[in-house]
C-alpha cells in the first residue's frame, strides 16, 4: 500500500512466534517496528518491501528466534543485592534475617543499585516486564524509566517499621502520589502492593484496595504461600488468606496473588469465580522448602496463572526460563502425569496470557500491529538447541537466559547481541560487589 | 624448589574452588599444569614464582572462579539427534517412540553426529565427564578422542533387535573387544551399560557383570525408574528391580544405577549396605512423570549419590546445572523442609563425591597436585552473579551453563571464553539440523 509510512525497525528473516490469537509462526518472517510500537509482522517478503525506507534500521534474524518477551509477575527486583546471603532456610527464619539486612541497608541509593542491578539481569534473560514489589517504588521506576524496562509497581504496605521509614497510616497518601504520577506513564505500570494478610492488618489492605479502585489498578499480594502462614492468618482471622481477602473484597479481576502453594478445591473454585489471577513462582516455593502449588488443578478449574521468579533471595537468581521449565516439569514429575503442563501452556504463562491476566492484553504479551514492540531475539544455532523440531518444546525445555541475544523494549533496544545499551552495567556490577562487601561483614558480625 | 620444572600452563589469579578434602578456596589462587596434570594449587604470589618458565602459557583468571569440571554421571549423549522429537508422553509409550526413530536413523555416521553435537554441548556447559550408555560406544569414544571429553561408555546390552544389529549373544565378544582396546586409555574409562532389568535377560546381565568383573570396570544400568518398571520386573522376577539385581551379584561399589525414584527404605539399606552408586536424574523424572527420588533419605542412609542429566530427549538438554539446581530445590519444596540438600553437598555430588564413586577419585573431582588437570573457569562479573556472599551457594543457585568460559580437560583447553578449540562446530550443528529435517519429515509420515 503506497500509503504505509517507511518503519523505524525492520527485523528480517527470523522464526517468528507471535503467540498471537491464531499463534502464528512464520518461518521467514519480519516484523516492522515504528515508535514504540509494532505496525506489521508477516513473511519478510512481504513486510521488507512495504516497510523499508532509506532511514529504516534493519535487524538481520538469520539464525534466530523472535518472540514476545517474557513477563515475571512477581519478584522483589532490589533483593539482588542480597542474592546467596541467606540461603537454606525456611520462609519465616529466612524472611526475619533478609528483613534485618533490607532494614539496615536499604536507602534509595541502594534500592537504586538493586534494582539496575536487577533490570539488567532481566533484560539479559529476555524479560521485558515485571511485576515489583519492593520499597521505594519511585526508585525502581526511575531506574526503569532510565533503562527502558517495564515495571509494574507501586505503593508497598506493611504494617511494621520498615526501611522506608513510611507509617503504616500515611501509606495511602503516599502511594497516591505515585499512583497519581505514573498513571499515564508508557513504561511504568502503577498498582498497589501490600505484603501479605499475616504483615498488613485488615485497616490497611482495605485501603490499599481502595487505593487500586480509585486508580483502577492492579493489586498483589503473597496469600497462602507457607502452611504456616495459612496456620497464622486461620488463628488470627478465623479464616485462610484468600477468604480472609475475599471478605474485604479484595479478590478480584485485577488482584495478583503470589504463590498460593496451599490452596483447597474449594479455594481454587473461589479464585476461578473471582477471576483472580495466581502467579505461580515454583522455583522459590521448591528452595523455602514452601511446598507444590496445585497448578494443573487450578489451570484446569479456570484459574488465571502466570508466571514469576519471585526475588532473587529466593532462587537466587531472576531467570523466566529456569521458572517455564520448572514450571512445565515440576507438576509432572510431582503427580507422576507426562502430560500435565504441555509445553506450548508454559509458553502463554509467560507471555499471551501473562499478558491478559495484567490486564494488557491490548499492549504486550504477542506480536501484532497495535501492540507494543517488547520482543526478543533468540540465538537457535547452538549444540544445546540443536536440532528444532518443535518451537515451543524447545522454549520450555532447552532454551536458557543466556540464548537472548537482542532485546527490545517499546522498540527501543536494550540489548544488542548480549550488550545492554541503556546502562553502564560494569560500572553497576562494580558498585553492587563494594556495597556486598559491607553488607557481608556486617552480616557476620551481626 | 629450584628444581621445579616449568608448568606448560599456569592459571593465575582466579577465584579458586579445589573440592579437596578441606575444601581449599583461595581468593587469589592460582592452578600450575605439566601435560595433562595438575602440579600446583595455591596462592597465586606462590605459584606463578615457583612454576612460570619461558614456554608457560598463561591464562588470566581476574574475575572468573575456577573448579573441578563437573561429571555427569548418566545419560545417552547421542540421543541429541532427537531432542524434543517426543516430549510430554510417560516414560513408556516415550520409550516406544524414542526407539522407533533411534532403529531408523541410528548408524554410525549419524552417532558420530550426535555425540559430536552433545559432547560441544557438555564442554559449553562445564562437564569435562561424562558415563554414556549408548549404541555404537566405540564411534562415541572415537569422538571424545578427538575433542579431547573424558567419556565412560561401553558395550551395551539389550534383548531386541537394535539399531547396531548386534544380537545380544554377541554383545560379550564385542564388548570384550572395546574393554581391550580402551582399558588403558588416558581418556577414555570403559565401562559396561546393560540397559534394564526389563529389557535384558538374566542371562545376559550376568554376561555383562561378568565382562564388567573380567575388566574391574563400572556397570552402569537403568533401574526402578517408574513404577510400571517395578510392576514389571516385579511380576516377571518374583522381586523389584534392585533385589532382582541384587540376587545375580549385581550390586557391588562398581554398580551405577541410574535412576531409583521407586525405592523402599529396605532397598535403601540394600544399596548402602552394598555401596551401591545411585545416578540421581531429577529432571528426567520430572518431565517423564517418573515422579521424585528418595535422595535425602538415600544420603542419609549412606547411599552414595550422583547426578545425571540423562539424554537430551528428557531434558530436553545436557545442563549440569540445571541438575544440581533442581538436586538443591526439588526436595526441600517435596519434603517442605529447605534444610535438605545444602548448596555444598550438591556441589559435592557434582565433584569430588561423583569421581570417588566412579573410582576416579585419584583422578578427577577436585583440584590437586597429582590430579587431572579437568578444569573449568566461570565468568563472575555478571549481574545474575553478583554480589558473592557464598561461593556454593552461588554455584547451586545462581551459575547457569552459559557463564562457563573456559574448560580445559587433561590439560587441553578445549574451550576458550566460549569457543571450542578441538571441534568445528558450526559444521556438525548444521549438518544435525539437516538430519534433524530428515527425521522430522520420516516421523511425521510414520
Amino acid at each position: 500500500m503506497n500509503s504505509t509510512q517507511p518503519a523505524d525497525k525492520l527485523i528480517l528473516h527470523g522464526l517468528i512466534i507471535t503467540m498471537d490469537d491464531q499463534l502464528t509462526v512464520l518461518d521467514d518472517g519480519a516484523v516492522a517496528i515504528a515508535g514504540a510500537g509494532i505496525v506489521a509482522v508477516g513473511p519478510t517478503s512481504e513486510v521488507s518491501a512495504q516497510f523499508v525506507g532509506p532511514a529504516t534500521e534493519v535487524i538481520d534474524a538469520t539464525g534466530q528466534l523472535v518472540m514476545p518477551g517474557l513477563i515475571n509477575t512477581h519478584t522483589h527486583a532490589a533483593d539482588s543485592l542480597f542474592r546467596g546471603l541467606v540461603d537454606d532456610l525456611a520462609l519465616e527464619p529466612w524472611l526475619e534475617r533478609l528483613w534485618v539486612a533490607e532494614r539496615k541497608f536499604l536507602r534509595p541509593e541502594t534500592v537504586r543499585l538493586g534494582a539496575q542491578l536487577a533490570q539488567a539481569e532481566m533484560i539479559r534473560g529476555g524479560t521485558t516486564a515485571a511485576l515489583d514489589m519492593f520499597w521505594y517504588p519511585e526508585v525502581s521506576a526511575q531506574v526503569a524509566k532510565a533503562i527502558g524496562f517495564r515495571l509494574m509497581t507501586g505503593p508497598v504496605y506493611f504494617d511494621f517499621a520498615e526501611p522506608d521509614n513510611i507509617p503504616v497510616e500515611q501509606r495511602t497518601a503516599r502511594g497516591r502520589e505515585f499512583l497519581q504520577e505514573y498513571q499515564r506513564d508508557p513504561l511504568i505500570v502503577p498498582c498497589v502492593t501490600p505484603h501479605s494478610t499475616y504483615t498488613v492488618s485488615p485497616q490497611y489492605l482495605q485501603e490499599a484496595q481502595a487505593l487500586a479502585d480509585e486508580f483502577g489498578v492492579l493489586l498483589s499480594t503473597h496469600t497462602s504461600e507457607t502452611n504456616a502462614e495459612v496456620a497464622t492468618v486461620s488463628q488470627r482471622y478465623g479464616q485462610s488468606p484468600p477468604r480472609h481477602l475475599d471478605g474485604m473484597g479484595m479478590l478480584t479481576e485485577r488482584t495478583v496473588l503470589a504463590h498460593c502453594v496451599h490452596l483447597p478445591d474449594d479455594e481454587i473454585s473461589l479464585l476461578a469465580q473471582r477471576q483472580t489471577v495466581v502467579a505461580h513462582c515454583p522455583l522459590s516455593n521448591l528452595k523455602l522448602g514452601s511446598g507444590v502449588a496445585p497448578i494443573p488443578g487450578m489451570r484446569q478449574n479456570g484459574v488465571r496463572t502466570t508466571l514469576g521468579t519471585d526475588g532473587p533471595v529466593s532462587g537466587n537468581d531472576l531467570d523466566m526460563w529456569l521458572t517455564m521449565r520448572l514450571a512445565a516439569v515440576l507438576h509432572k514429575g510431582v503427580q507422576q502425569n507426562p502430560t500435565l503442563m504441555p509445553a506450548l501452556e508454559v509458553v502463554k504463562m509467560a507471555t499471551c496470557d501473562a499478558a491478559s491476566a495484567l490486564g494488557l492484553g491490548d499492549k504486550i504479551g504477542s506480536l501484532a500491529p497495535g501492540k507494543q514492540a517488547d520482543l526478543i531475539l533468540i540465538n537457535l544455532e547452538q549444540p544445546h538447541l540443536t536440532p528444532l523440531y518443535d518451537v515451543y518444546s524447545h522454549l520450555v525445555y532447552a532454551v536458557g537466559r543466556a540464548d537472548v541475544a537482542t532485546v527490545l523494549i517499546r522498540g527501543r533496544v536494550v540489548m544488542q547481541e548480549r550488550e545492554l545499551t541503556t546502562l553502564d552495567e560494569a560500572s553497576v556490577i562494580a558498585a553492587v560487589e563494594e556495597l556486598g562487601q559491607t553488607i557481608k561483614k556486617q552480616q557476620i558480625g551481626n
